[in-house]
Parts: structure tokens; C-alpha cells; sequence
């Protein structure tokens, strides 16, 4: 009934899209709902102030409604009227409290004592015979229509003035529905299809759109309070609509004197559930950044900026969330576990037993076109070994030495100083040099074996980047072979042509593949003459 | 030049937002990039068209130009200047072969030889004295402002209308001049750094755009043509504007009689590589049809619909793509290698051994909120046996059985019937309960090991879905064990409360995690009383 008359009554015909939106649903992660539920409700919260106080101001259209309804709501604090403001304390101060006695003792009583339809009745005999209406010039309910209209065709006209709205209803109610569904099925032991809920509630929308009706969707509450007063089947729904059938058609307008800021106090009691949820931030954030960062940004766009843009921006920071984890992928070294034939990460457990010349890697995320540059870095630097960095060393140095040969090779006067110049290049080069092998020699690589067990798929430029990778470090002796790839994997390394097509050979011999890390490391130390022990690290 | 004449006249200045673009430069795939490319190439084809035509027909702006172009080309095709047609084709048959010839030499070629200028000139002086413009009515380029402009503030007042463009522009052309320097990077053995590019590009943008400049960015051709050349400093640049000055200041009235339809068919003739693209798109599609995807789908919405939408329309389906392989992902059943504590694939190799009464599962994705249910539902069709199903079954069974035992306990005249109802209800609940354990008896499973190895990550949904596995597949019996899970998943389970928190004992044991499948495997058939041997598959 409140809804009936403070809601904002839109035209719902445009839910039709609703069965499109099927596909999108299972993108609407738990925190994004959540987060937008609770901007809705505080701008909800923030659009019922003005009835509290019996101002009598425009609603702001637009976006970032909620600062300019509080803009107004501060200039106009002059005008509160005294009547209003009075009843609305009174209201919250019996509310609040019988409210949490309600969710208290929710366990003992069937049903939770209906405090609001006391309230309400109270009010309006109160405000009946105190003339608050006339007197004190608060504002009431006035004239509620009885009885129904008749059917009509809804107004295509203003479907493009709402397509926006009905579009996020449809996908927020759909939502909503299935996760409530699932968890009632869950709960009594039966299953549910989304599609089939998909269908059902777009019909439930299609038909009642002709009547002049709300979009209809699942409402946790009551079903909560159907399922623990022992609601079973479909006749309670039809005893709930007879009741409501009375409401609209006797009982309405003996509820002319009703003050509206009661039915905005009611709203305000039962919607402070999302203003607790902020409470909740604390811990959430201790389990799951990511997922209270999407809660906090989706909640802030719904409230701050616009309710619809709200849902759009959480889908697409929740999808660029996804997305980042597999930018934010290292490489790791991997240790091997003494007896066994285990590859555990070297910086995170003890005791693990590294191969020398060999190193092993592994990357934990698909290699694709987003991430292949970092994946390079990551390597080089884990290896601590660029390739490219080491091949501009050798040209330089083998730049030099040719300068220094085309020097020598010129006699003259300066011949002196020139020779000795050209020892300092020398010199410089031979440093170069020196410093490239300690480089080198620190680590002493021959093979690297890196682990794909972790890497999801590769696409063309994920390809290109190993085969890079391989080259790369083929150049300076170094052997890259890959261990543990995923069926998809040396699919895409096959058809990328990670392998080089030799005519008059299988070509086997190339595919430096295998199925375990360990194979990979006994081929690699077979190639290689100097065997060593292991170390521990 | 020819940009210079023909080009639309974009002011520049808005190229300042180029410095914010970092972060998205990695976002554009190669694929995308070049699908893009296309896109523009043959809007810019089209729009050349009506030049060789010598039809004087209006620019169309927003969206869908190419079909506006075609449909205002078509309808005015009888206005067809023949002077203007017959020079397109005569030019047209001497460049396209010429180029030809020019690529399939170029190895011998230290530069191309200039066709195009030996056009120009030859077009320019028998226009001139065949006096084409007057009378044939032949489009020509007309007078050409020589000199500079005075330097001059941009004009702020056109930002709104080119900002859309300039951002587009901007990412492009950074892009682009990334993997350019990058691919002359290794060739030449130097190291690029995006970022000092991404600044170089910035100053060189908001400088020029106080003098009337068009926007800079790295061009293929010309860095192959001075690379091919030998030019290896900056005089190289210093020598080409010197050139270029002349051009502007002394040499560019010369043009005066130059035909339109000149310019628009060497245009043409140097994007037909754009063209010859499409011919690529076959053996694209059998190397990766995902990024083929994106090529056609980037390259449709540039050429089509609007050239900037193409870019964010491609940005966000390859993003989505990456996204969608996460929800493609199937749970495989793993099979034990002979002789090794090594599992792979069932269906994908032969040979392998399973363990009876213990599943082995694999699922190669992150486990997150669009894809939990995914996994769900793939998990309990390949373990052939879906909990809730069997819940609900059960408690069908329950709920009969205790019909059946009201009924029993109601004497009364139709005791005979209904115990006979009884017996069938009996009878079916049997048959339930058979079928069920038939289900069951099929796999007789008495554990699941899922090997989480290529689970990158979980969210707060992807922890939720696996504690429901467990507890659900621990309704029926079955113990559910995690294996090879890496440090960011177990700190994800930990944190998210997968492992019940008892009081007084210390939780150890009810970690049901392993570092092996084989530590995993054993574990669990150590718990069930009945070993048997392991089956062949």
C-alpha cells in the first residue's frame, strides 16, 4: 500500500525485455547486488526526508539527486512543519524499538507482530479527530482511489523515457528472484530452473502491464514470513490477494486523515537494514578486498551519482576485476619437494630443492594479449636474466670491438693516443663482457622449464609471446622447455606454430613438451655435460 | 600532402588526454588494433569515391556514413564527370601494377621508387595545359595556402564535439607506436620504455597543436622506407622537414591544377592493403577463431556503424572473450598414468588408470561469481551424480514413507485399498530408492579429489560454491578433498570459511587439502573400508 501511493508509478510494459536479459543475470555477482541495493535504499532513504519534516518540495530529476534533495532538504529547514516532525519522532521512538523486539524474538513467535498496522491505524484516528489536516496543515494521505481501472493498452510513448529503469528492474528483479528461489529450493529439497522463472516472471510482467500495475519479482521478507507461518501451496498467495482485494476496495479511504510522514517513518524502519550493511564493511573487507571494493563502488555510483548507472558500472568493475587478477599474475620459481616428484613455489614454502642451471617456473593465468608484455617482464626479471637487455650488451660490445679494429686499422699520427683509446674500449668492452658472465654466472642457467599447469589458455598473442620467450633466450645458449600444458594449450602452441615445421623430420624431436616437471628437468639436465647436485634453499 | 589537402581538419589539442591513456594501450590486442585499421581503411575508401567520380555530393556525418555515402554515390552516379573517371582509371592502371612491382623488388630496392610523385607531376601538368578544370569542370585542388599561420591558442570551444575522436585517436596512435618501437627495439638491440614514448607523444601533440598541426604518431612505412635507407640519426627527420618546408613554401601553388580524383586514387591505391586483409581471414580462422571474432566484429562496427565505436565495441568483446573462456570451462575427470603419480585428462588420453570409489575432477578456470553455478552443475554431471537431486529424492522417499505410515495407522473400512495404495506407494518409493542407488552403484563412489591446480583464484562466490560441494556431497556420504591448490585459492578458502572453526581441537584434521592428487587419492581410500583394485580405462 505505501508503495501504491509514495512509489514513483512507472509504466512497466518495457519489463518485456526482461526475457532478453537472461545471459546477463549470472554476471550480477552477490556483492554488486548487495551494493546496489543499499544505494537504492539510501536514496530511497534520502527521497523520504522531505515527508518527515512536511516540506513541500520538487523531487530533483536527474542525476546526483541525492546532494541536490539534500541541498533543498538544508535550504527549506525553515519551513519544518512542527505537527510533522512531531509525529514522525513519535513513530520511529514506538518503531525502532518494537521492530528489533520483532527480529529478536523472531524464533518464538510465528509470525512478527504487525507494530505498522497499529501505528498506522493509531495515526490515522489521532490525526482524524486532532484535525492535524486543517489545524496544523500537515499532510495526509487525502483521497485514495478505490476500485480498479479499466484495462488499456500501456503508453508505448514513454518507453523511451523509461527503457533505461525498466531495463535494470528486469535484470535486479530477475536476479533476485533466482537466488531466493535457489535457496528456498535448497533449503526444502526441490530444484528450480532459471530459465522457467525467466519466463514466469516475464509473463507475470507482460499481463498485469495492460492493468496498470508494479513490476512484479520475488520479495524475500514475505516469503520468509509465509514459509515460517507454514505456507505451502499457491492458496495462501490467493488468501493474500483477497485481503488486499478488501484493503483497495473498502478499507483505503478511511485512511484519508493519514499523516504521510507515518508511511514515510515506516519506509525509513524497514529500510535500515541497508544502512547496518555499512557496519558490515569491516569484516567483509577482511575476507574479500576485491569484493567489498565492488560493493563500496557500486554503492556509491547507485547513491551519489545514478541508480541505474549504479548497476552498470559495478558489472563492468566486477568484470575489470577479473580481468586485473590476471594482470596482477607473477611468475614463481619452483622448488622441488626432496622426495618427490613435487614443484611447490619456492617463496612460499621451506625446504625445497632447486636443480642447478636449471630453473623452473610457473605463471598462474592464461597468457593472452592483455597480459603477455607483463608476463615477459615477470619472467625475465624472476630469471634474472633479460634476453633482450643481453643481446643489446653483445651488440654494443661487438659494436665497439668493430670500432676498434676500423681504429686500428688507420695509421697516423695520433696512432698513440688513438691505441689508447682504443684500449679504454677495449677495456670498457671487456668490462661489459665481465659483467654480462657475472650476470650469467650467477645464476648459471642452461634450461628453463616453465610449469603451464596454471595457464588456462593462450590466445595469438599469448602464442607469440612464448614463442618470443623462446627465441629470445635460444640466442644466448639458454633451452626453454614447457611443462604440464593443458589440452587447449598445445592446441593453441600447435596451430600457432610454436613448432617449427621441418621438412624431412617428424618434427617431434621439437616439441619440447612434457607431461611433468620433472621429465622436463631430466631431459634438460641430460642435454647439458656438467651435471651437478641439487641444492637445498 | 595528401592528408594535408584531403584530410578532415581536426584540432589537436585534446591529444593531451593521450597522457591518461596508458592503462588502456595494453587493453588493444593486435587483432583489434588491425580490425580497427581496416574498419577506418575502407571508410575512408568510401569516402574517397565520390573524388574519382568528380560527383559533388555533401560529407554525411554521425553514424552509418558508409551506407549514407554509398546510397548518395549510387543516386547520384548519373552526375559521373568523365574527364574526372577517365583520369581515376588511367592513374588506377598505373600504380596498381607499379606498386606491385615496387613490393616484389623491394628486397633489391634500397627505397621504392616514387610512382605516386611521377603521377602527380605528369596529372598536374596535363591538367594544367589541357586546362581540365575549365573546361571539362574536373575538380582540382585550387589555390594552396602557402606559409605558416601565426601561432594560436586552440580553440577550446571545439573540444566537446572532437574529444570522442581525439581519445580514440590518441590510444590508437600510442599503440602504435609502441609495438612499432618495439618491433625496431629488438631488431637493433635498444630497450623501449612505454612510458618515456607515452610522454615523447604527449609534449609532441601539445606543442603543434598551438600552430595549426595535425596529430603525430609513428608511421609504418616511412620508418621502413628510412630504416631500408640507412638512416640511423635524428638528422635523418631534420633532412625530410627541410624537404617538406620547400614543399609548403615555394612548391605546393605548382599543384594548382592537380585533379582531385589524383589524390583520392593514390589514397586508394595505398590502402588497399586494408583490402587485402580479408583474404587473410581464412587461415586467421584456423589459427584462432576468438581473435578472428574480434577482428570481424571490430572491423564491421568501425567500417559500419561509426569509426570510434568500432574501437570501444572491440575493447569490450575482447575483454568479455578473455571472460567467456572462464565460463566455457568444463570439469574433467583425471585418470591415473600406469607407473606414475601422475593424472591426466580421461578424454583426452588413453591408458589411464581411475581409482574405484574415488573420482578425480579438474576444472580449469578461476572459480568466481559468473561461473560458480557453472562449475556446479558441470562437477555434478561428470561425478554423474547431482546432490541436490538425490536430496530432494530422499526426501520424496521420506515424505512418502511417512504418508504411508499415517495411512497405516488410520483404521478404518478402507484399510484393504489403502494399504494396497500403501504397498504401490511402498513399491514406488522402493523402486526411488533402487534407481537411486542404482545411480549411485554405477560409480559407487565414496570420495571426490578435485584437483584445483589451475584454479587461479576464488572469490567470495567461488568459496561459497565449493564449501556447498562439500556439504552437500557430505549429506550423501561423499567426502569432498582439495588437491594442489595454490597460495592465493588457500588463503581465499581460510579466510572465506571453508574450514569449520571447532573449539578445543585444533581444525588440522578437518583440512582436507593436499599437495598431490596421489596424496589426495590415497589419503581418502585409506578412509574407506573396502579397497579394491584399480580399473583400466
Amino acid at each position: 500500500m505505501v508503495s501504491v501511493i509514495e512509489g514513483p508509478f512507472r509504466e512497466l510494459e518495457s519489463k518485456v525485455q526482461g526475457v532478453f536479459s537472461g545471459g546477463l543475470a549470472s554476471y550480477l555477482s552477490n556483492s554488486l547486488l548487495s551494493g546496489f541495493a543499499t544505494g537504492a535504499s539510501l536514496t530511497i532513504l534520502t527521497s523520504q526526508f522531505k515527508y518527515l519534516l512536511g516540506l513541500r518540495i520538487p523531487r530533483p530529476q536527474g542525476w546526483f539527486t541525492l546532494f541536490k534533495t539534500w541541498y533543498s532538504l538544508l535550504t527549506n529547514l525553515s519551513n519544518t512543519n512542527i505537527c510533522d516532525l512531531v509525529t514522525s519522532l513519535v513513530c520511529l521512538l514506538i518503531l525502532i524499538p518494537t521492530k528489533e523486539l520483532n527480529n529478536r524474538f523472531k524464533a518464538k513467535l510465528k509470525a512478527p507482530i504487525p507494530f505498522e498496522l497499529f501505528v498506522v491505524v493509531i495515526a490515522t484516528v489521532a490525526s482524524h479527530f486532532g484535525r492535524f489536516d486543517t489545524d496544523y496543515g500537515s499532510g495526509v494521505a487525502g483521497d485514495i482511489p478505490t476500485g480498479f481501472l479499466p484495462p488499456q493498452l500501456p503508453m508505448w510513448t514513454l518507453i523511451p523515457s523509461v527503457a533505461v529503469d525498466a531495463f535494470s528492474i528486469a535484470i535486479v528483479g530477475f536476479a533476485i528472484t533466482v537466488s531466493l528461489s535457489e535457496m528456498f529450493a535448497k533449503k526444502h529439497g526441490y530444484t528450480v530452473d532459471a530459465n522457467q522463472e525467466l519466463y514466469a516472471i516475464g509473463f507475470c510482467n507482460i499481463l498485469p502491464s495492460f492493468f496498470h500495475c508494479f513490476t512484479t519479482s520475488a520479495a524475500l521478507t514475505k516469503t520468509l514470513v509465509k514459509e515460517s507461518t507454514g505456507c505451502q501451496t499457491q492458496i495462501s498467495g490467493l488468501v493474500s490477494a483477497l485481503v488486499l482485494l478488501l484493503v483497495l476496495l473498502v478499507i483505503a479511504p478511511l485512511f484519508y486523515s493519514l499523516q504521510k510522514c507515518v508511511l514515510a517513518v515506516i519506509i525509513l524502519v524497514n529500510l535500515r537494514g541497508a544502512l547496518q550493511k555499512f557496519t558490515d564493511i569491516p569484516s567483509m573487507w577482511r575476507v574479500n578486498r576485491i569484493d567489498t571494493s565492488i560493493w563500496l563502488i557500486t554503492m556509491a555510483t547507485s547513491a551519489l551519482v545514478n541508480t541505474e548507472l549504479g548497476l552498470l558500472v559495478g558489472v563492468l568493475v566486477s568484470a575489470l576485476c577479473v580481468l586485473g587478477r590476471t594482470q596482477r599474475a607473477q611468475v614463481l620459481e619452483l622448488g622441488r619437494a626432496t622426495t618427490r616428484e613435487h614443484y611447490e613455489d619456492l617463496s612460499s614454502y621451506h625446504g625445497l630443492w632447486t636443480h642447478p642451471g636449471v630453473a623452473v617456473f610457473r605463471y598462474e593465468a592464461p597468457i593472452y594479449y592483455a597480459n603477455q608484455r607483463l608476463f615477459k617482464k615477470s619472467l625475465y626479471r624472476c630469471a634474472g636474466l633479460d634476453p633482450v637487455k643481453e643481446k643489446t650488451r653483445l651488440m654494443k660490445f661487438k659494436r665497439k670491438n668493430k670500432q676498434q679494429g676500423d681504429v686500428a686499422r688507420v695509421p697516423n699520427k695520433n696512432s698513440r693516443d688513438l691505441e689508447g683509446a682504443g684500449k679504454e674500449d677495449g677495456f670498457e668492452a671487456g668490462a661489459t663482457v665481465t659483467s654480462m658472465l657475472n650476470n650469467k654466472s650467477s645464476r648459471s642457467l642452461h634450461s628453463l622449464v616453465i610449469d603451464c599447469s596454471a595457464i588456462l589458455f593462450l590466445d595469438t598473442a599469448g602464442v607469440n609471446a612464448l614463442k618470443e620467450v623462446f627465441k629470445d633466450y635460444e640466442e644466448l645458449g639458454i633451452k626453454v622447455v614447457l611443462a604440464q600444458c593443458n589440452i587447449s594449450v598445445q592446441d593453441s602452441l600447435e596451430r600457432g606454430g610454436y613448432y617449427p615445421v621441418k621438412k624431412g623430420c617428424d618434427g617431434g624431436e621439437n616439441k619440447m613438451m612434457f607431461f611433468t616437471i620433472a621429465d622436463a628437468v631430466y631431459y634438460v639436465q641430460s642435454l647439458s655435460p656438467n651435471r651437478d647436485y641439487d641444492r637445498k634453499c
